[in-house]
């Protein structure tokens, strides 16, 4: 039997995208009812992303990205353009628990959807609100992206070689490390209503999230005046402790302690390597490059899968540096229970579960990511708008021109 | 006044390093009481990481990384090795309504802590469990650093420049992601336990952790094949969407759009952009190469710093690549109330604060992170034990030397 935590709860998110469409989809893993509420003609731009018009179809309509997040939501089609569009948002969000949005600041209080607005007959809603850079101060007004946030942060001027141009780190990191933070404040908002009854407004931006990223550099900064700059796949904490290359790839190898580096050497057969400049920790980060080269030089003649494999036996921390593909279809992350699979009468696919584990929740539904407004007469009519008004409004345009009748 | 979201919940944590003294510290700053559990003599090791012993003084005797992630907490330093030790710490956790933890699986048990023993006396229990590669499968008994997983989960494979070798990400993002994504697991826990009475056990992983932040890569993968490899800067989605170098530093530039790459030519003062190659969005993709070389030919030219205002007023996407200190000192960071501040009196340190804001509380306390077991009789006396019994077991060395007498 499964246990839905969030069972009863209703969601109305407007949002778009990466980051809060990931919170959303935790929330709806957990059992609670998620309307995403899209522009009606094209809806979430994500629905497109990456993808041609062949792919697209392959991909039973849209983007792998948007399968990544939306999961387990009903979509509903509204042009807020219109007041009418905007009397059904507002109908909608009469009968939910938690509004979510991530519009440029003032754009939902223009809608007559802010939260000040709502919290008026609404005084128990939980509201959660997404920004770029924040809510307030002189960037507030600006919109921008995971990589432009990686710049604005220092994490992009930490991210590369030491002598070359820096890189982006090669995923959202701060966009989803935003939709957990969301996550953990929207939960975090409905535990205090389970105790007061009452509601709040809950804030993120990838401006949070990219500090929480890099807070212990701030913390050195700060404390020390100290900044650090990359340093390619190296650590200045210890070595060896970074990417060597193999015969036909590349492995991670971590043995900084003497015991560890022991037993890399001999598991190598690399005599070079047993030296007195490698003997203690404090040599070892003396002597770093010359260890590096060393230590380069005998791993790439091993092919990858034999060295990991050797090491692992001699309980060295290593680990391969595996392509998507190989990820992806990793053993260990089927062996957790780390993603989701569909039964094949519902599409058979796989999906990436939500990043932790409860044992009050068996199992969490798989439900495809929704077509664009699938669900909007059901829900709007579920949330009490007569069937005589959804038609007045449909023709009016309120869900676009998938519902405006032939005159 | 402040509201504490976490009034009254008591946590026995008994982690280290980074990802779950992240979560930890979390609760703590909502005003949870947390209880740092740690080894007596050294404590956990993030207090000397990254420092010598003058740097260690100078920040007040533990490292900046431990300031970033264990503020508001108390310490209380336990010999987990003697069975006195393990009775001192079942008796602070009898008294708790969450524990954390990152021992290997199966240490807990081992002392008489595991979640199925505590469960039985504490039925509303929120047990909290972190490991690096999950608690099941071939890799369960395996420690993993945060490099490591980003080679295992592919994300090391897509950063770095598309010729040359992998490079890490620059931060512990799959360490802190970790703490973030166990932050909602033990918010949903409280707030199912308001609801239904019931505890239960939660737990998150570096592997679960990594594959949530690569969950949109192994979605592609999985639905068409395709998988992603590195590409320094640049995004597969769109043109101008990258690092381009300027006289003295690097900006990101995104003007994707038509009409904002447009204003990017005409406030470059930049003939040589405007041709029919860059005309629209397809084209631009097309001639990816030649636009970014051309492009960077004119940033070049140009002061980082006027690069971005001369941009940016042109409302073109812009952002600096900042350094550490930079980012850290950033007007619009404190605009938004992105660090806490400590008076003078208590040290006059600042420190990342977590990564969302709640309208139901309006300060969150600053408490220096803790000296190692610095609050080890309040608390044990506080938790019920008898202070001869504290004294009897101390002289036993169940709370290290510093509390053993001498005869």
């Amino acid at each position: 039997m499964t246990t839905e935590i969030l069972k009863g709860i209703r969601v109305a998110d407007f949002s778009r995208v990466f980051a809060v469409p990931a919170c959303a989809q935790i929330l709806a893993d957990l059992g609670a009812e998620v309307i995403k509420i899209e522009e009606p003609e094209r809806g979430d731009e994500a629905r497109y992303y990456g993808c041609n018009a062949e792919e697209l179809e392959a991909c039973g309509g849209v983007s792998p990205s948007f399968h990544a997040l939306n999961r387990n939501k009903l979509s509903v089609g509204i042009n807020l353009a219109l007041e009418e569009g905007r009397e059904a948002a507002r109908q909608i969000v009469s009968t939910c628990d938690v509004v979510l949005h991530n519009f440029r600041v003032g754009t939902m209080e223009k809608f007559g959807l802010g939260y000040e607005d709502l919290r008026v007959l609404q005084p128990s809603l939980i509201y959660g609100e997404f920004s770029a850079y924040g809510p307030v101060g002189d960037l507030a007004k600006i919109g921008a992206n995971d990589l432009a946030l990686q710049a604005h942060s220092g994490l992009l001027h930490l991210t590369g070689e030491a002598d070359r141009p820096p890189v982006r780190v090669g995923t959202a990191a701060i966009d989803l490390h935003a939709g957990m933070a969301l996550s953990t404040a929207i939960m975090s908002a409905l535990f205090h209503r389970e105790r007061t009854g009452r509601g709040q407004f809950v804030e993120t931006s990838l401006l949070r999230s990219s500090a929480h990223l890099m807070n212990y550099f701030y913390s050195e900064y700060w404390l020390t005046g100290k900044q650090r700059s990359r340093m390619g796949t190296a650590n200045h904490l210890s070595v060896p402790n970074q990417v060597f290359p193999a015969r036909d790839g590349y492995a991670v190898i971590i043995a900084p302690s003497d015991q560890m580096w022991d037993r890399c050497a001999k598991a190598l057969n690399a005599d070079r390597l047993v030296r007195p400049e490698f003997d203690t920790i404090a040599n070892r980060q003396k002597h770093r490059d010359l260890l590096v080269g060393l230590l380069s030089g005998v791993t790439q003649q091993w092919p990858v899968d034999k060295l990991v494999q050797v090491l692992g036996d001699a309980k060295v921390n290593v680990a391969k540096v595996n392509s998507v593909g190989e990820a992806a279809d990793d053993a260990q992350l089927e062996a957790i229970g780390g993603f989701l699979t569909q039964p094949e009468e519902d599409g058979g696919r796989k999906s990436v579960g939500m990043p932790f584990s409860m044992s009050e929740v068996d199992e969490i539904p798989f439900r495809s990511a929704p077509a664009l407004g699938a669900h909007t007469r059901t829900v709007l009519v579920a949330s009490g708008l007569p069937p005589q008004d959804f038609d007045r409004m449909a023709s009016q345009g309120a869900f676009g021109s998938a519902f405006q009748k032939n005159s």
